[in-house]
C-alpha cells in the first residue's frame, strides 16, 4: 500500500545517480546536446556538494567521465536517481531500482511524459529546488508476476505498468481461466488480458478500453483485449488480490512484463500476479499534481473533439 | 473503509425485520404468493424464537398482520433485515437503514439480482441456515452527496449506487468543472457524469462504459456519459477523495441519487461527493462469492457471443 | 443516394447569399470584425459581378446594408450560400436550404469545423478561386423524421446530423421497440437512441460510442446511449431503410432533430426515420478531402496519447 | 454490390453438394450421428430426384459412399451446397465457392450460428421446403486482399469476414500508414487493424469495438485494435473504396484473411484491400430475417444485463 509521503531536505540527496536513454529513438535533442546537459547537471551537483554517479551504460553511450558504476552498485549508494529520457527509459530504470527504494526524478528529453514531467530545456532551476527538498513525493505500486509450468516456477519478475498475456502471432484467440484469491472468475476467450497498476492504467490498458486509476488507488485493473464475450468488461480488483491465470486454449500465447520481458506459454501454464512488496517513489517539483499531467497528456483541455457545441 | 467481517451466531439475529417490494412491477409471483411466503417466513422465524417485525408499507401492501412498524422504529430494533424484491427494493431499504448498521439479506422475487441473491422459491432452508450464523458477510460503501447553492447547503443525501449529474430533457450537453481533493481535474462537456461505488459499478456506470469494481476496492469511479472529448475516459479515484462538481454550462441540468431522488441545478451550483461514514452489510449464504454472481448476471458463461471459435 | 458531383464554373455562382452566426457564442472575432469581413466579401463579390443577398437575421445582427431577404426568398434565388460561423450555424442554414438545392460554402469563425473548413482569416483568395469554379463538391444526405401519435402525424422535420430519442430529465431509462423495414430488431432499454447520417457520425453519435461513417457511405447508424444490455452495440443499416421506433416504457421521453427541435413523447408514440429525398451540397476549395478534415479534427496527428512507444 | 434476390424453384437445385465440418471441435453430435444424418440427407435428396455429390474430405472423414468429388469439380456442377458445421466451416467453404456462384445452405451442428441458421436436429422438413424453392436468398460481399513487397504481388486471396493486420507475438505495437482511394487517412499505432465486411462485423471486428453492419450495407469497416490514439475510432467507408496499408513501424507484423491464411510482413510491405468481384449467396428458410439471428446470437432478448430497472 502506498506509504505516507516522506519529508525531504537537502540532506536527503547527498549521492545522486544519473541515467539517460539507452537506445536511440525519437528525441528532439542530439546525443551531443544530451552529453552537454548531463555534464552540466553533474557539474552543478558536484559544485553544490553532491556526489555524482553515472550509470555505466549511460556513461558509455554519452561518453561521460567521472564516477561510473553499474546499476547494482548504484542502487546501494544513491539517495536519488535522475533519469533523462522518455517514460520507457523511466520504466526500465524504475523496475531495476525498485528493490532498493531509491526515489526517481524524471526529465523528458522530448515530449512531456506521464512519468518524466520535467522539461529538458528548463530543468536546472527545478533540479536545484528539488535537491534542496522542495519536492512532492509520490509512491507507486508494482506487480510481481510468476510463471509456473507443471507446478515449477519458471520465471519471476516485476512489472511497473502491466503484465500482459496475449495470443501469438497470426494465431486465433486464446482461452484463459482466471481465478482471483482462489475464486473462479471466468474463462475468457480473447486476444489477451492486461493486468495493470495505476501507473499502467494510462498505457496499454487504456488503449484496450480500460479505466484510468489514480496512483493512490489500491487497485489492479484487468482489461481483456478484444474479448469474445461482449460483457467481459474491465474490472478493478483490490491490489491485495492474487490473480491466477491458466492458459487453457489457443494455439500460441505468451506473457510479457512492461513489454520488456517476454515468455512463451503452453497450455496448463499458470501465471500468478500480485502487488510487489516493493514500491517506487517519484519526486516531482513543488506544485505538481497528477491531474495536471493527465489533463495535459490526454488533451483534456482541447475541446471540442467531436462536432457540437453548448447551447 | 470496509470493516473486517463480523462473526455471526444464532444469537446475532434475535429480531428480524421483513420488507417486500413496495411498487408493482415485473415479478413472476402474484401478491398472494408473496403474502403467503412472507407469512411463512414470519411463522418459521417466530417458531424458532425470533421476534418478527414487518415494515409498515410492506404489511399494508401485502395485508400482513403481526408486529408492524415504520422504518425509523425498525432501524432501532432489528438485528437483521430480510428484503424480498429486486435490486431496486434492496437499494431503497439499504439507503434508509445505512445509518443504523442493520445487516441485510436479499431475496429475489424474480430474476437473480446483484444484491438479492437468494431465490424466492427455495429460500426457507437457506434462511434457516443463515439465521443460525452460517453466513458470508460483506461490507459495502455508500456515497454522500451535498448540493450547495451560493455557498448554502440545499440538499444532503446518501447514494448506494451512484450520484449522477445529467443534462435536462431535450437540452444539449452540459459543462461540468470537476475538482478532486481541491485539485482541478477537468472541464467536461457531456450528457452527464456518474460517480459510482463498487456496488453501483454494475449499474448505470456499466451501461455508460465504466469498469467493474470489486466491492472491496476502496474506489469511486467517475464515468462521463457521452463525453464530447473522446479522451474523457472513466477514472477510478480512491474513495477517500472528495469530488466537487460545479455546473458551468448547459441549459438544464439535474442531479440524482440512486435514481431515487432528483434535484434541478443552476449554473454555479456545486455538488460535493465523498464516501459516507456509514456502510451497509450484506449477508449471503455460506459458499457465496462475488464472482459467481458477476458471472451469472453478466452471462460470462455463455460464449461465444460473437462469431468465431478457438483453433 | 449521393449524386454524381457537378461541374461548376464561374457562371454557376451568379447570385450569392451570405449568412453569419445568429447567436452570440465562443468566437475569436468581435461583431465588428465580422461586420467588416462580411462587408468585404460583399464588396468583392459585387465588384466581380455577383449579386449579393444577405440573410435578414444576419443583416440585422451585424448591421449590414445592401440586398436583404428572408431565407425562403433567398432559397429561390441563390446559386450558392456562404455561411460564416461554426458547424452549428452551418447545420441550421443547411437544414433550411435543403429543399432548394443551394450549395454551401462554410467559413469558420473560430476553430476549423467539420463543415466549415475555410479559415476566416484567409478566406478571400479561397473564395475568389471557389467562385470561379475551383471547387470540390460533395453531397450529403439528410434524414426525415415523422412523429405519429395514435396513428396521426404530429410532426415532420429534417435532420442533417441526427434524430435522437432520449429519456427525460431526472427520469430513469426508457424502453424503445425498434423495427427496421417492418422487421423487429429489438426492445432496447437505455438513455436513448441516436440515428445519425454520415455527417452526424462525427457529432453526438461519436460521443456515445458510434463508428465514423464516410460521407459517401449509404448508411444510417443507430447508436444506443448507455444501453442496459451490453450487447446493444451500434449498428449501421443501409440508408434505404425505414426505421420505426415506438416508445414502450419509461417515465418521460422526447425526440430531437439536430438538437434544434424537440418534442415530448408519450407511450405508444411512433417515430419513423428514413433518408430524406433532399440532399445538401457542400463546396470545398480544390485539394480538399474528407480525411484531412477528420485527421485534423480528431487530432489523429498527435500521438502518443497514451503512454508507450514503438520498439 | 449485392445483387437483386433471385427467384428459386425446385428446378433451381438439381445438383446438390454436401460438406461437413472438416476438423474435430466442439459439437454436440458424434461423428456417427453426422454420418447417419448426411446419409439421410443424401438418401432423401436422391429419392426426390436430385444428384448428390459429397465433398472429398467430407466423404473421407465421415466414411460416406456415393458420388464424391474435390471442391474444384463440385464448383462446376453444383446448383447449391449444403454445409453442416459451424460458422467456421461455412466460412471456409464459402471462400472456396465464391468464384463459382454456388448458393449455400448452412446447418449448425451445435449452437445456432450467424451463417448456419438451420438446426441439425430438425433440418429435414426445412431442407425439403427450401429445395422446392421456398427460400429467402441473401447476397454477401467478400474482400480481396493483395500483399505487395517492393512493388511485386506476393499473395492474393479472398476474405469473407475480414483482413487483419496485427503485431507479432510478444512485440510491441505496430505502425500502419493507411490510404483510402489514394488519400492519406492516418498513421496508426496499435496492435493492428481489422478491415471487415458486413458478415465479418459480427466477428473479430465486434470484439475489437466495431459497429455492426447490416449485410446489405455497402460498407467496409476499419477497426483499430487497441489503438494508441484514443480518437482512432472505427470508421465505415463505402465498399467501393480501395484501402491501402503500408507497414511503417513495429518489430513484427502479419496479415491474415479470415484467420485462415497468414503471411508475415516487413516494413514497406503494402496490403491492398477492396471488395471482391465475387459475392456469396446464402439461402435461408422462408420467414428468416437478419435481425432475428442477430437478436438471438447477441442475447438481445435477455435483459437486464446490468443492475437497474424501468421506473
Amino acid at each position: 500500500m502506498p506509504s505516507t509521503p516522506h519529508s525531504y531536505t537537502a540532506a536527503s540527496f547527498k549521492t545522486v545517480a544519473i541515467f539517460a536513454k539507452q537506445k536511440a529513438g525519437e528525441t528532439s535533442h542530439s546525443a551531443d546536446d544530451i552529453t552537454q546537459a548531463l555534464t552540466q547537471i553533474a557539474d552543478f551537483l558536484t559544485a553544490t556538494g553532491h556526489r555524482v554517479i553515472f550509470g555505466a551504460q549511460t556513461a558509455e553511450r554519452f561518453q561521460l567521465s567521472g564516477e561510473i558504476m553499474t546499476l547494482p552498485d548504484i542502487s546501494e549508494l544513491a539517495d536519488v536517481a535522475i533519469v533523462v529520457g522518455g517514460d520507457g527509459t523511466m520504466l526500465g530504470i524504475a523496475r531495476q531500482l525498485a528493490p532498493y527504494d531509491v526515489p526517481l526524478i524524471g526529465i523528458n528529453q522530448g515530449r512531456l511524459g506521464f512519468m518524466t514531467d520535467i522539461a529538458f530545456d528548463d530543468m536546472m532551476p527545478l533540479l536545484r529546488a528539488m535537491l534542496e527538498g522542495k519536492v512532492v513525493s509520490e509512491t507507486r505500486t508494482l506487480l510481481q508476476g510468476s510463471i509456473y509450468r507443471s507446478g515449477e516456477l519458471m520465471h519471476h519478475t516485476l512489472a511497473f505498468n502491466d503484465v500482459v498475456l496475449s495470443r501469438g502471432s497470426g494465431s486465433g484467440m486464446i482461452e484463459l481461466r482466471v481465478h482471483v484469491d482462489g475464486l473462479f472468475m471466468y474463462n475468457q476467450r480473447s486476444d489477451g488480458l492486461i493486468m495493470a497498476t495505476p501507473t499502467g492504467s494510462t498505457a496499454y490498458a487504456l488503449s484496450a478500453g480500460g479505466a484510468l486509476m489514480h496512483p493512490r488507488l489500491n487497485g489492479i485493473i484487468l482489461v481483456p483485449i478484444a474479448p469474445h464475450a461482449l460483457s467481459n468488461r474491465p474490472i478493478v480488483v483490490p491490489d491485495s488480490s492474487e490473480i491466477e491465470i491458466e492458459v487453457v486454449g489457443g494455439r500460441e500465447s505468451n506473457v510479457n512484463f512492461d513489454m520488456q520481458s517476454v515468455a512463451s506459454l503452453q497450455h496448463g501454464d499458470r501465471i500468478v500476479v500480485k502487488r510487489s512488496e516493493f514500491t517506487i517513489t517519484f519526486l516531482h517539483p513543488e506544485g505538481w499534481n497528477y491531474y495536471d499531467t493527465l489533463r495535459e497528456k490526454l488533451h483534456w483541455n482541447e475541446y471540442p473533439s467531436v462536432q457540437g457545441q453548448l447551447k
